[in-house]
Parts: structure tokens; sequence; C-alpha cells
């Protein structure tokens, strides 16, 4: 099929390399051009303007953007809108917030235009062989795009969720339950380290991987990570997050779900991002008002 | 090799036809002998008391004990000291507490018997076709048994983790994050539970198992649980407990490690137990005492 696919990151570079590598004729656009130049040395097909991107694509355009949540995808969508026919279909391959793609699912229908929701995960590696594609759409858009769906995705890999939204929301709550499991790993390790054991982290990785109930992909990375640094001595325990953890700890708030283990996940990360804190200031403060408890000079 | 196994509940009775398959004289030895002569009738070597199954054993022994942690452990152990030769090895392939088994060792070393601590993970099958193995033991104690355990382990799926007790603590952290990672797929499906969308949970499970980043054994089990009863409707969201989550706990307070995340998993088993709570009946209490709140009455 032909698919133009705009931003070229690092999750829609190899996406493009994935599709063109499964027959696609695939045409790319970018906001910087070297990026669209380098493109085209790998045999996809390069435009330089939105005007050039869409005029290379032919019959009814399929779209896949793949730009940073937020306003780069509105503003995206309202340059491309005027250059598409109707019933042209535009993806949201990125990791919007479900009710942004709920609010542009509505807008677009009122211009003639189809929307489509695809949470992708896997990772650089996933789209570059194979992705986890959810996916929210209409049905007759989803069959429409379903071949496509099918290469780009690992085998079984693909699903189309329900109705538009449904891709990214399974999507969020997939990222969710990531959080918690991450930070589940990540305690048991430190349970590990500070014990009275000599133990080696990858060597235990490894035979968790092998047999045991929490075998699977995390594990494997983790094994990965204690490979490259045994003790993790490079690196600060410092854990950034981006959004879908506290989109799916809002989205539980608002249903009144106890997710008490993501809520924790995600609050335990922004404590790591804080070297000292105001809360242990009061708390510290208020231990020696009442009972002259010794506290820590900051210096 | 002649090994021995003791307790022939759903773990041990697999792990010797386990053994057996592979080669290995399997003596059995069981508190109700309907399960030896059931036994028997599989190929293994029946013993009708443990004089018996001693006296089946040849060489320098090796005694798997599968019977429940806590007292039936020391039980065995104090019945059979005295039918045994020096450096005759005893197994405990159960889930003891590390701290048991730190005694266990300490006692049985000033009888000159060898003991190991073996932690099982991967369930019945696993037991049945490949167990995931971690090994507490000396060094010379390991050598001798591990062809043995290489047999009835999968490949890669053993680990000698480290000094005597370590077996066991390996596998209690495995478990504590066990919980983190099922408390973490829970809150997430409920979420998508009591979302706005129609969902087909079995379905993203198997999504989610092919490619995503949150695959794995568990999201596998999660897919089978939903095939077999899409909404989960059959059954109640009682989750109990069998001790291990709560000495990780335990650990992660003496080590003073901050494992919110595996704590959290702990209390939301127990607060699935109670059908009401004490804290529930204070808390509506105190909002009717100083805002009138409304509570709900005890009917």
């Amino acid at each position: 099929m032909n698919v133009g696919l705009i931003g070229l990151g690092r999750m829609g570079y190899n996406l493009a390399l994935n599709a063109k590598d499964k027959g696609h004729n695939v045409v790319v656009f970018n906001r910087t051009l070297e990026k669209v130049q380098q493109a085209e040395k790998e045999g996809l097909i390069g435009a330089y303007s939105l005007e050039e991107f869409v005029q290379k694509l032919e019959g009814r355009r399929i779209i896949w953007l793949m730009v940073p949540a937020g306003n780069s995808v509105d503003e995206m969508i309202t340059k491309l809108v005027p250059l598409l026919n109707e019933h042209d279909i535009i993806i949201d391959g990125g990791n919007s917030n479900y009710k942004d793609t709920l609010r542009r699912y509505a807008e677009l229908k009122g211009k003639g235009i189809d929307f489509v929701d695809i949470g992708t995960s896997g990772g650089i590696e996933g789209a570059r062989n194979g992705a986890c594609t959810m996916i929210g759409a209409e049905d007759d858009v989803f069959k429409f795009i379903e071949p496509f769906i099918k290469d780009i995705s690992i085998e079984n890999g693909y699903l189309h969720t329900g109705a538009n939204g449904s891709g990214h929301f399974v999507k969020m709550v997939h990222n969710g339950i990531e959080y918690g499991m991450m930070q589940a790993i990540g305690e048991g390790f430190e349970i590990l380290e500070k014990s009275q054991f000599d133990l080696n982290y990858e060597k235990i990785a490894k035979v968790w991987n092998h047999g045991s109930v929490i075998r699977g992909w995390l594990m494997e990375l983790s094994e990965n990570a204690f490979r490259k640094d045994p003790n993790l001595d490079k690196i600060k325990g410092v854990m950034y997050s981006s959004g879908e953890g506290l989109w799916t700890v809002q989205e539980a708030l608002d249903l009144k779900v106890a997710a008490t283990v993501i809520t924790q996940s995600l609050l335990m990360r922004y404590r790591s991002e804080q070297e000292d804190t105001f809360n242990g200031k009061v708390v510290a403060a208020l231990r020696n008002e009442f009972g002259g408890h010794a506290t820590k000079k900051n210096e």
C-alpha cells in the first residue's frame, strides 16, 4: 500500500523502515529535513513539504503521524486537513491522551476525515521488526488499513480494541501496568541488594527468565541491564516519567478504581526526582518540636 | 542418581515424575500412604516407612523434602537425622522462610548432615516438565547434586544463588515481585473494566503478549483466565496469600527498603478478604460527627 508517515523520530523512522521492508511504498516527511534525506538513502520516499507529501500519496490516503503527543499533533492535523480528500485517513500512532483523541476524532468527523488512534508498544526494536499495536477505529476504516497494520505488527500483535479512543486508552493502561511491574521488579532487586547475601543480579534475572512465574520481557531487560553494569553503579536511581503513568492514575481516580500500586509507582518516580523533600523537613521539624529528636543539618 | 522425595503433594508428586522421566531412581514417601501406592503405579519406588525409605537409597543420600513450610519441615528432619550417615544431603525444596533455613542449616551442620535450600518456581507445570530452581548450598554439596538439579530444571532454569539460605531468600523476593506485578495487572484490567469502552480482556491480554513491554507468563495466564471466564463472573475478587509476600514485606522493613508497591499488594490482599472494615466504620462515624455526613446503615 501507499502510506505516508510524518515524524522521523526513533519510533517513526523504524516503523517506516519496517513498512518498507514489508513491500509498502512509504512516503516520509519530517520537520527537520535532514532526516528526510537520510530516509531517502534507505529506500523511503522523501517529501520536503506537506504539499509534496500529500501529492505523492495515491488513492485514499493513509497518513501515520508519529509526532510528540500534545500540540504537535493538533498543529499537524490543522495543516494537513486542507490538503486531504474526504475519507482520507489520519492515524495518530503516538502516545496521545485518549481524551485528546476523542476530541480530534469528533472534529475530523465533522470535516469528513477518518481518524484512527493506534497505541504502539514494543520499543524501538518492535517498531523496526514488528510492533504491538492497539487500534481504535470505526470498523470499515479498520478493515481498510488492516493489511498494512498486520504487516508492521508482530504476528498476533495487533488488535482492533474497539471504538475510536480505545487504542490509546488500552495503550495508556498498558503503560500504567508497566509502571507497577517495573516498580515491583526494582523493589525486589533492592531487597536482594540490601540483604546479607552476596548475589549476582544478572544471573538471578536470567534464572527468573527460565521457568519462573515472573518471567517476561521486563525481566529480560533487567538481565541485559545487569550484564552491562552488574551493580548499576553507572546510573542514578532517578526515574523520569513521560505522562502515561500520570494519565492512568488520573483515570483511576475518575473511575474510582483503588489503583494503589500504579499510583505508588508514579509517586515513587516523583520522589526519585527530588534530592530532598519539604515533606521531610516538616516531619523532621515536628519530631524535634514535640520530642527533641535530632534533625539533620542542611549544609 | 538415586534420589528420595518426601511429600507427594501436587508439587512433590510432579517433581518425582519429572525426575523419573530423566532416568533417576526416585524413592518416595508420603504421610498418607495411598499416595505412595499411586506413585508406585507410575514407576516411582515406594517406601512405606522412613526406615524403608532410607534403606532404599544407596551411597551418599539425597533426600528432597517437599512438605509444607513450618513445623512439618522440622519434624521430618528430626525423624530423618538418626537414620542418616554423615554428609547425607537433605534438600528443603518448599517455601520455607529463609531464617528457618539458616537455623536448620546450622543445626544440621553440627550433626554432620549437609543441608540445601531450593526455591522452586514455575507452578505444577514447571514441577512436571522443568522447574525454575534457586539453590542455596555449600559449593561442594551443590556440585554433588548439580546433575540431578539440572535434570529437573528447565534449560538455564537453575542457579546456585550462593550460601545456604540464599535459595529460599531469592525465591521469597521472587514471590514479592510476583505480588506487585499481579496487583499492577489486576488494577490495569479494573481500569479497563470500569472505562467507557467495550473491551475484550482476553484479546487485550493476547495482544499484550505479542510484542508489548508487559508480555510475560503472568499475562499469558491472564489470557487463559479470560478465555475461560471472559468477565471473571464466576469468582470473587478475594486474594488469599500464603506467606511469602508477608515475609518479603517484613524483610523490606528490616532492611529499610521503601518497598511501597510490594507492601501495597499485600495490604490489598488483606483488604480483599474483608467484607467490611472497622477502619471504614471509624472514618464514616467521624465524617458524621464533624460534618453530619451520611453514613450507610448496617443491616
